[in-house]
Protein backbone atom coordinates (compact mmCIF):
# COMPACT_ATOMS: atom_id res chain seq x y z
CA UNK A 1 0.00 0.00 0.00
CA UNK A 2 1.32 3.45 -0.94
CA UNK A 3 1.45 5.82 2.00
CA UNK A 4 -0.11 8.99 0.32
CA UNK A 5 -0.57 11.58 3.53
CA UNK A 6 0.91 11.33 7.06
CA UNK A 7 -1.40 13.05 9.27
CA UNK A 8 -1.12 14.41 13.25
CA UNK A 9 -3.80 11.49 14.48
CA UNK A 10 -4.15 9.48 10.97
CA UNK A 11 -1.95 8.19 8.16
CA UNK A 12 -3.60 7.63 4.63
CA UNK A 13 -2.84 5.16 2.42
CA UNK A 14 -3.71 4.47 -1.40
CA UNK A 15 -6.25 1.22 -1.73
CA UNK A 16 -5.85 -1.06 -5.20
CA UNK A 17 -9.70 -0.20 -5.54
CA UNK A 18 -9.28 3.24 -5.75
CA UNK A 19 -10.45 3.77 -2.42
CA UNK A 20 -8.47 5.22 0.47
CA UNK A 21 -7.18 3.61 3.97
CA UNK A 22 -6.99 5.59 7.00
CA UNK A 23 -5.11 4.12 9.79
CA UNK A 24 -5.81 5.98 12.89
CA UNK A 25 -3.00 6.99 15.65
CA UNK A 26 -2.88 6.73 19.20
CA UNK A 27 -1.21 10.17 18.88
CA UNK A 28 -3.95 12.88 19.72
CA UNK A 29 -3.56 16.69 19.52
CA UNK A 30 -2.56 18.86 22.59
CA UNK A 31 0.12 21.06 23.95
CA UNK A 32 2.37 20.50 26.97
CA UNK A 33 1.13 16.94 27.25
CA UNK A 34 -2.60 18.11 28.11
CA UNK A 35 -5.36 16.40 25.67
CA UNK A 36 -7.00 19.35 23.57
CA UNK A 37 -8.83 18.35 20.61
CA UNK A 38 -9.10 21.73 19.11
CA UNK A 39 -5.20 22.21 19.34
CA UNK A 40 -3.44 21.57 15.95
CA UNK A 41 0.11 20.15 17.62
CA UNK A 42 0.30 16.47 18.49
CA UNK A 43 0.46 16.73 22.63
CA UNK A 44 1.01 12.83 23.77
CA UNK A 45 0.02 9.24 22.75
CA UNK A 46 -2.98 7.52 24.25
CA UNK A 47 -2.23 3.88 24.33
CA UNK A 48 -6.36 2.43 22.59
CA UNK A 49 -7.46 6.05 21.88
CA UNK A 50 -7.22 5.62 18.13
CA UNK A 51 -9.31 2.19 18.11
CA UNK A 52 -11.46 4.83 20.39
CA UNK A 53 -12.04 7.36 17.78
CA UNK A 54 -12.68 4.89 15.39
CA UNK A 55 -15.26 2.92 17.12
CA UNK A 56 -16.67 6.45 17.82
CA UNK A 57 -16.70 7.39 13.98
CA UNK A 58 -18.01 3.65 12.95
CA UNK A 59 -20.76 4.70 15.10
CA UNK A 60 -21.73 7.76 14.06
CA UNK A 61 -20.78 7.38 9.86
CA UNK A 62 -22.95 4.08 10.09
CA UNK A 63 -26.04 6.07 11.18
CA UNK A 64 -25.13 8.99 8.85
CA UNK A 65 -24.78 6.70 5.86
CA UNK A 66 -28.63 4.69 6.52
CA UNK A 67 -29.95 8.25 6.67
CA UNK A 68 -28.87 8.52 2.82
CA UNK A 69 -26.57 11.14 3.70
CA UNK A 70 -23.19 10.93 1.61
CA UNK A 71 -19.80 10.55 4.09
CA UNK A 72 -16.58 8.92 2.60
CA UNK A 73 -17.30 5.81 5.17
CA UNK A 74 -17.11 2.69 3.36
CA UNK A 75 -15.79 -0.09 6.22
CA UNK A 76 -13.54 -0.30 8.85
CA UNK A 77 -11.39 -3.25 10.83
CA UNK A 78 -11.10 -2.19 14.63
CA UNK A 79 -8.53 -4.76 15.56
CA UNK A 80 -6.23 -3.10 12.75
CA UNK A 81 -7.25 0.67 13.59
CA UNK A 82 -8.39 1.19 9.85
CA UNK A 83 -11.34 2.49 7.98
CA UNK A 84 -12.20 2.34 3.87
CA UNK A 85 -13.11 5.76 2.80
CA UNK A 86 -13.82 7.13 -0.21
CA UNK A 87 -11.35 9.34 -2.33
CA UNK A 88 -12.12 12.51 -1.62
CA UNK A 89 -10.86 16.03 -2.16
CA UNK A 90 -10.94 18.91 0.60
CA UNK A 91 -12.27 22.37 0.46
CA UNK A 92 -9.21 24.75 1.19
CA UNK A 93 -6.06 23.40 3.18
CA UNK A 94 -8.46 22.84 6.58
CA UNK A 95 -11.56 23.70 6.31
CA UNK A 96 -14.05 23.50 9.45
CA UNK A 97 -17.69 23.21 9.45
CA UNK A 98 -19.00 23.99 12.61
CA UNK A 99 -22.80 23.69 14.16
CA UNK A 100 -23.77 24.88 17.38
CA UNK A 101 -26.83 24.48 19.09
CA UNK A 102 -25.36 27.09 21.48
CA UNK A 103 -23.93 30.13 22.13
CA UNK A 104 -20.53 28.96 23.87
CA UNK A 105 -16.68 28.81 22.90
CA UNK A 106 -15.89 31.45 19.60
CA UNK A 107 -18.81 32.02 18.82
CA UNK A 108 -20.07 33.47 22.71
CA UNK A 109 -16.49 35.37 22.79
CA UNK A 110 -16.90 36.84 19.45
CA UNK A 111 -20.74 37.79 20.25
CA UNK A 112 -21.27 38.30 23.37
CA UNK A 113 -22.23 41.91 23.19
CA UNK A 114 -25.27 40.24 21.54
CA UNK A 115 -26.43 36.67 23.04
CA UNK A 116 -25.95 35.17 26.48
CA UNK A 117 -23.65 32.50 27.09
CA UNK A 118 -25.31 29.52 26.85
CA UNK A 119 -28.17 30.50 25.08
CA UNK A 120 -29.58 28.08 22.59
CA UNK A 121 -29.30 29.00 18.81
CA UNK A 122 -32.33 27.41 17.74
CA UNK A 123 -32.34 25.01 14.54
CA UNK A 124 -28.75 25.04 14.64
CA UNK A 125 -25.98 27.72 13.33
CA UNK A 126 -23.38 26.55 10.83
CA UNK A 127 -20.68 28.38 10.26
CA UNK A 128 -16.90 27.67 8.34
CA UNK A 129 -13.62 28.57 9.74
CA UNK A 130 -10.02 28.11 7.94
CA UNK A 131 -7.54 25.86 10.31
CA UNK A 132 -5.06 28.41 11.19
CA UNK A 133 -3.59 29.00 14.44
CA UNK A 134 -1.53 32.55 14.32
CA UNK A 135 -4.85 33.90 12.76
CA UNK A 136 -7.14 32.01 15.24
CA UNK A 137 -8.65 30.24 12.62
CA UNK A 138 -10.70 33.26 10.52
CA UNK A 139 -14.48 32.45 9.61
CA UNK A 140 -14.75 32.50 5.71
CA UNK A 141 -18.83 33.87 4.62
CA UNK A 142 -20.18 31.76 1.76
CA UNK A 143 -19.62 34.93 -0.53
CA UNK A 144 -15.96 34.66 0.69
CA UNK A 145 -15.41 30.63 0.19
CA UNK A 146 -16.97 31.21 -3.64
CA UNK A 147 -14.55 34.62 -4.45
CA UNK A 148 -11.62 32.46 -3.03
CA UNK A 149 -12.84 29.85 -5.36
CA UNK A 150 -12.33 27.30 -1.95
CA UNK A 151 -16.47 26.27 -2.69
CA UNK A 152 -19.11 27.64 -4.55
CA UNK A 153 -22.57 28.47 -3.70
CA UNK A 154 -24.12 25.58 -4.74
CA UNK A 155 -21.76 23.30 -2.46
CA UNK A 156 -22.09 25.74 0.31
CA UNK A 157 -25.57 25.17 0.52
CA UNK A 158 -25.03 21.41 -0.26
CA UNK A 159 -22.26 21.52 3.22
CA UNK A 160 -24.74 23.68 5.25
CA UNK A 161 -28.19 21.34 5.12
CA UNK A 162 -26.09 18.73 5.15
CA UNK A 163 -24.27 19.75 8.43
CA UNK A 164 -27.41 20.61 10.03
CA UNK A 165 -29.26 16.95 9.12
CA UNK A 166 -25.99 15.18 10.35
CA UNK A 167 -25.61 17.33 13.40
CA UNK A 168 -29.61 16.72 14.61
CA UNK A 169 -28.65 12.90 14.09
CA UNK A 170 -25.52 13.02 16.54
CA UNK A 171 -27.37 15.18 19.09
CA UNK A 172 -30.42 12.79 18.96
CA UNK A 173 -28.00 10.20 19.29
CA UNK A 174 -26.22 11.62 22.36
CA UNK A 175 -29.87 12.87 23.94
CA UNK A 176 -30.97 8.90 24.03
CA UNK A 177 -27.95 8.70 26.47
CA UNK A 178 -29.08 11.63 28.37
CA UNK A 179 -26.10 14.15 26.66
CA UNK A 180 -26.65 17.53 25.17
CA UNK A 181 -24.58 18.53 22.45
CA UNK A 182 -23.53 21.99 22.33
CA UNK A 183 -21.53 22.06 19.08
CA UNK A 184 -19.82 19.65 16.61
CA UNK A 185 -17.10 20.39 13.90
CA UNK A 186 -17.01 18.60 10.08
CA UNK A 187 -14.61 18.58 7.42
CA UNK A 188 -16.29 18.33 3.89
CA UNK A 189 -14.70 17.11 0.47
CA UNK A 190 -15.94 16.26 -3.09
CA UNK A 191 -15.27 13.02 -4.44
CA UNK A 192 -16.64 13.81 -8.07
CA UNK A 193 -19.63 15.87 -8.43
CA UNK A 194 -20.41 14.96 -4.72
CA UNK A 195 -20.52 16.90 -1.33
CA UNK A 196 -19.15 14.17 1.44
CA UNK A 197 -18.78 14.45 5.01
CA UNK A 198 -14.72 13.48 5.45
CA UNK A 199 -12.36 12.78 8.56
CA UNK A 200 -13.95 11.43 11.34
CA UNK A 201 -16.38 12.21 14.22
CA UNK A 202 -14.86 11.49 17.58
CA UNK A 203 -15.31 12.88 20.95
CA UNK A 204 -13.00 15.46 19.90
CA UNK A 205 -14.50 16.85 17.68
CA UNK A 206 -17.68 18.04 19.61
CA UNK A 207 -18.52 20.27 22.74
CA UNK A 208 -21.20 17.82 25.02
CA UNK A 209 -22.87 18.73 28.17
CA UNK A 210 -24.47 16.42 30.88
CA UNK A 211 -26.82 17.90 33.51
CA UNK A 212 -25.23 21.32 32.39
CA UNK A 213 -21.99 20.01 33.04
CA UNK A 214 -19.00 19.83 30.20
CA UNK A 215 -18.41 16.42 29.59
CA UNK A 216 -14.27 15.50 28.84
CA UNK A 217 -13.46 13.33 25.28
CA UNK A 218 -12.17 10.71 26.90
CA UNK A 219 -15.15 9.98 29.13
CA UNK A 220 -17.53 11.17 26.52
CA UNK A 221 -15.97 8.34 24.45
CA UNK A 222 -16.97 6.03 26.70
CA UNK A 223 -20.46 7.12 27.21
CA UNK A 224 -21.55 7.14 23.14
CA UNK A 225 -19.98 3.40 23.17
CA UNK A 226 -21.49 2.34 26.00
CA UNK A 227 -18.65 0.99 27.53
CA UNK B 1 -32.88 71.88 19.12
CA UNK B 2 -32.40 68.61 21.74
CA UNK B 3 -28.89 66.77 21.54
CA UNK B 4 -29.75 63.28 21.17
CA UNK B 5 -26.25 61.62 20.85
CA UNK B 6 -22.46 62.87 21.47
CA UNK B 7 -20.86 60.94 18.63
CA UNK B 8 -16.48 61.33 18.65
CA UNK B 9 -16.91 63.14 15.14
CA UNK B 10 -20.34 64.27 15.30
CA UNK B 11 -23.14 65.68 17.38
CA UNK B 12 -26.70 65.00 16.66
CA UNK B 13 -30.18 66.84 17.64
CA UNK B 14 -33.57 65.96 16.76
CA UNK B 15 -35.38 68.43 14.64
CA UNK B 16 -38.93 69.57 14.77
CA UNK B 17 -40.05 67.62 11.67
CA UNK B 18 -38.95 64.63 13.08
CA UNK B 19 -35.84 65.00 11.43
CA UNK B 20 -32.64 64.61 12.74
CA UNK B 21 -29.46 67.06 12.60
CA UNK B 22 -25.58 65.83 12.19
CA UNK B 23 -23.62 68.66 13.24
CA UNK B 24 -19.75 67.64 12.00
CA UNK B 25 -17.15 68.56 14.26
CA UNK B 26 -13.57 69.00 13.35
CA UNK B 27 -12.68 66.06 15.50
CA UNK B 28 -10.89 63.07 14.13
CA UNK B 29 -10.23 59.57 14.88
CA UNK B 30 -7.08 58.23 14.67
CA UNK B 31 -4.06 57.75 17.82
CA UNK B 32 -1.28 59.47 19.14
CA UNK B 33 -2.04 62.40 17.41
CA UNK B 34 -1.95 60.68 14.02
CA UNK B 35 -5.07 60.57 11.40
CA UNK B 36 -6.18 57.46 11.12
CA UNK B 37 -9.85 56.75 10.02
CA UNK B 38 -10.28 53.04 11.24
CA UNK B 39 -9.20 54.08 14.73
CA UNK B 40 -12.14 54.29 17.15
CA UNK B 41 -10.65 57.22 19.68
CA UNK B 42 -10.40 60.48 18.78
CA UNK B 43 -6.58 61.48 18.11
CA UNK B 44 -7.09 65.26 17.58
CA UNK B 45 -8.63 68.06 15.62
CA UNK B 46 -7.95 69.22 12.10
CA UNK B 47 -9.37 72.67 11.39
CA UNK B 48 -11.94 72.78 9.16
CA UNK B 49 -12.13 68.44 8.54
CA UNK B 50 -15.68 68.72 9.69
CA UNK B 51 -16.61 70.78 6.49
CA UNK B 52 -14.46 68.94 3.99
CA UNK B 53 -16.39 65.70 5.06
CA UNK B 54 -19.54 66.95 5.19
CA UNK B 55 -19.01 68.16 1.12
CA UNK B 56 -17.39 64.83 0.38
CA UNK B 57 -20.73 63.22 2.16
CA UNK B 58 -23.02 65.88 0.44
CA UNK B 59 -21.14 64.78 -2.96
CA UNK B 60 -21.95 61.37 -2.98
CA UNK B 61 -25.54 61.03 -1.32
CA UNK B 62 -26.32 63.55 -4.25
CA UNK B 63 -25.36 60.77 -6.73
CA UNK B 64 -26.71 58.18 -4.62
CA UNK B 65 -29.91 59.88 -3.83
CA UNK B 66 -30.48 60.28 -7.90
CA UNK B 67 -29.81 56.71 -8.56
CA UNK B 68 -32.70 55.95 -6.46
CA UNK B 69 -31.30 54.17 -3.77
CA UNK B 70 -32.61 54.73 -0.14
CA UNK B 71 -30.17 57.11 2.21
CA UNK B 72 -30.95 59.40 5.28
CA UNK B 73 -29.30 62.47 3.75
CA UNK B 74 -32.12 65.59 3.10
CA UNK B 75 -30.36 68.22 2.72
CA UNK B 76 -27.21 70.00 4.32
CA UNK B 77 -25.95 73.16 5.04
CA UNK B 78 -21.79 73.73 4.64
CA UNK B 79 -21.30 76.93 6.53
CA UNK B 80 -23.47 75.94 9.45
CA UNK B 81 -21.32 72.18 9.30
CA UNK B 82 -24.64 70.62 9.41
CA UNK B 83 -26.50 68.08 7.46
CA UNK B 84 -30.28 67.19 7.63
CA UNK B 85 -30.76 63.64 8.06
CA UNK B 86 -33.97 60.75 8.43
CA UNK B 87 -34.27 59.06 11.59
CA UNK B 88 -33.01 56.12 11.63
CA UNK B 89 -32.27 53.03 13.76
CA UNK B 90 -28.91 51.59 13.50
CA UNK B 91 -28.55 48.04 13.53
CA UNK B 92 -26.31 46.31 16.37
CA UNK B 93 -24.44 48.47 18.18
CA UNK B 94 -21.95 49.64 15.17
CA UNK B 95 -22.68 47.21 12.42
CA UNK B 96 -19.69 48.23 9.54
CA UNK B 97 -20.84 47.15 6.28
CA UNK B 98 -17.45 46.64 3.96
CA UNK B 99 -17.33 46.12 0.18
CA UNK B 100 -14.11 45.06 -1.13
CA UNK B 101 -12.96 45.32 -4.93
CA UNK B 102 -9.19 44.20 -4.15
CA UNK B 103 -7.53 41.86 -1.46
CA UNK B 104 -5.98 44.39 0.83
CA UNK B 105 -6.28 45.15 4.55
CA UNK B 106 -8.03 42.59 7.16
CA UNK B 107 -9.32 40.40 4.27
CA UNK B 108 -5.98 39.98 2.62
CA UNK B 109 -4.54 39.41 6.05
CA UNK B 110 -7.29 36.49 7.09
CA UNK B 111 -7.02 35.02 3.73
CA UNK B 112 -3.65 34.99 2.35
CA UNK B 113 -3.42 31.57 2.05
CA UNK B 114 -5.75 31.59 -1.01
CA UNK B 115 -5.14 35.19 -2.90
CA UNK B 116 -2.52 37.36 -3.71
CA UNK B 117 -2.47 40.69 -2.06
CA UNK B 118 -4.58 43.57 -3.98
CA UNK B 119 -5.48 40.37 -6.34
CA UNK B 120 -8.99 41.50 -8.08
CA UNK B 121 -12.12 40.64 -6.02
CA UNK B 122 -14.35 40.72 -9.83
CA UNK B 123 -18.11 42.37 -9.04
CA UNK B 124 -16.92 43.03 -5.57
CA UNK B 125 -17.21 41.59 -2.19
CA UNK B 126 -19.52 42.70 0.99
CA UNK B 127 -18.70 41.26 4.62
CA UNK B 128 -19.80 42.83 7.92
CA UNK B 129 -18.07 43.16 11.11
CA UNK B 130 -19.01 44.35 14.93
CA UNK B 131 -17.32 47.71 15.73
CA UNK B 132 -15.19 46.28 18.57
CA UNK B 133 -11.46 47.20 19.11
CA UNK B 134 -10.83 44.45 21.45
CA UNK B 135 -12.11 41.86 19.26
CA UNK B 136 -10.52 43.03 16.13
CA UNK B 137 -13.88 43.52 14.83
CA UNK B 138 -15.26 40.36 14.57
CA UNK B 139 -16.69 39.33 11.39
CA UNK B 140 -20.81 38.96 11.25
CA UNK B 141 -22.48 36.45 8.61
CA UNK B 142 -25.53 36.51 7.04
CA UNK B 143 -26.61 33.53 9.24
CA UNK B 144 -25.09 34.98 12.67
CA UNK B 145 -26.74 38.40 12.20
CA UNK B 146 -29.90 36.73 11.99
CA UNK B 147 -29.58 34.38 15.18
CA UNK B 148 -28.38 37.33 16.61
CA UNK B 149 -31.49 39.05 15.81
CA UNK B 150 -29.49 41.67 14.26
CA UNK B 151 -30.57 42.12 10.62
CA UNK B 152 -33.04 39.37 9.15
CA UNK B 153 -32.26 37.28 5.72
CA UNK B 154 -34.09 39.80 3.78
CA UNK B 155 -32.47 42.70 5.36
CA UNK B 156 -29.64 41.51 4.25
CA UNK B 157 -29.73 40.64 0.92
CA UNK B 158 -31.20 44.58 0.64
CA UNK B 159 -27.92 45.88 2.18
CA UNK B 160 -25.85 43.46 0.23
CA UNK B 161 -27.35 44.94 -2.95
CA UNK B 162 -27.37 48.42 -1.92
CA UNK B 163 -23.56 48.05 -1.06
CA UNK B 164 -22.94 46.67 -4.43
CA UNK B 165 -24.78 49.39 -6.20
CA UNK B 166 -23.57 52.69 -3.76
CA UNK B 167 -19.63 51.05 -3.94
CA UNK B 168 -20.08 51.14 -7.94
CA UNK B 169 -21.15 54.78 -7.92
CA UNK B 170 -18.48 56.02 -5.86
CA UNK B 171 -15.58 53.80 -7.55
CA UNK B 172 -17.36 55.51 -11.15
CA UNK B 173 -16.98 58.89 -9.60
CA UNK B 174 -13.57 58.06 -8.37
CA UNK B 175 -12.15 56.78 -11.84
CA UNK B 176 -12.83 59.75 -13.39
CA UNK B 177 -10.63 61.59 -11.46
CA UNK B 178 -8.14 59.20 -12.37
CA UNK B 179 -8.79 56.75 -8.96
CA UNK B 180 -8.88 53.68 -7.88
CA UNK B 181 -11.48 52.49 -5.09
CA UNK B 182 -9.89 49.19 -3.23
CA UNK B 183 -12.91 49.19 -0.55
CA UNK B 184 -15.35 51.57 1.68
CA UNK B 185 -17.32 51.11 5.03
CA UNK B 186 -20.68 52.06 5.21
CA UNK B 187 -23.18 52.01 7.90
CA UNK B 188 -26.82 51.49 7.61
CA UNK B 189 -29.84 51.62 9.44
CA UNK B 190 -33.80 51.15 9.54
CA UNK B 191 -36.85 53.74 8.67
CA UNK B 192 -40.37 52.37 9.12
CA UNK B 193 -39.85 49.65 6.63
CA UNK B 194 -37.01 50.88 4.93
CA UNK B 195 -33.50 50.22 4.90
CA UNK B 196 -31.66 53.10 4.35
CA UNK B 197 -27.81 54.08 4.13
CA UNK B 198 -26.63 56.42 7.01
CA UNK B 199 -23.58 58.04 9.13
CA UNK B 200 -21.25 59.54 6.47
CA UNK B 201 -19.10 58.95 2.86
CA UNK B 202 -15.91 60.68 3.25
CA UNK B 203 -12.36 59.75 2.84
CA UNK B 204 -12.03 58.29 5.99
CA UNK B 205 -14.35 55.55 5.18
CA UNK B 206 -12.47 54.24 2.13
CA UNK B 207 -8.65 53.21 0.79
CA UNK B 208 -8.60 54.43 -2.57
CA UNK B 209 -5.23 54.20 -4.97
CA UNK B 210 -3.91 56.41 -8.23
CA UNK B 211 -1.09 54.63 -10.23
CA UNK B 212 -1.06 52.18 -7.80
CA UNK B 213 -0.04 54.17 -4.96
CA UNK B 214 -2.19 54.83 -2.04
CA UNK B 215 -3.68 58.09 -1.99
CA UNK B 216 -4.07 59.76 1.84
CA UNK B 217 -7.43 60.46 3.40
CA UNK B 218 -6.89 64.36 3.08
CA UNK B 219 -5.52 64.33 0.04
CA UNK B 220 -8.17 62.45 -1.25
CA UNK B 221 -10.28 64.81 -0.29
CA UNK B 222 -8.84 67.12 -1.97
CA UNK B 223 -9.30 65.45 -5.49
CA UNK B 224 -12.95 64.18 -4.68
CA UNK B 225 -14.26 67.60 -4.34
CA UNK B 226 -11.44 69.16 -6.90
CA UNK B 227 -10.07 71.47 -4.69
Amino acid sequence: MEKVYEGKTKTVYALPNGNCLLKFKDDVTGENGKFDPGANTVGLSIEGIGKENLKTSIHFFEKINAAGIKTHYVSADVDDATMEVLKATPFGHGLEVICRYRAVGSFFRRYGEYIKEGAELPGGFVEMTFKNDDLGDPIVSKDALAILQVMNEEQYEKVKAMTLAITKIVADDLKEKGLDLYDIKFEYGYNGENVILIDEIASGNMRVYKDGKYVEPMDLTAMILGS
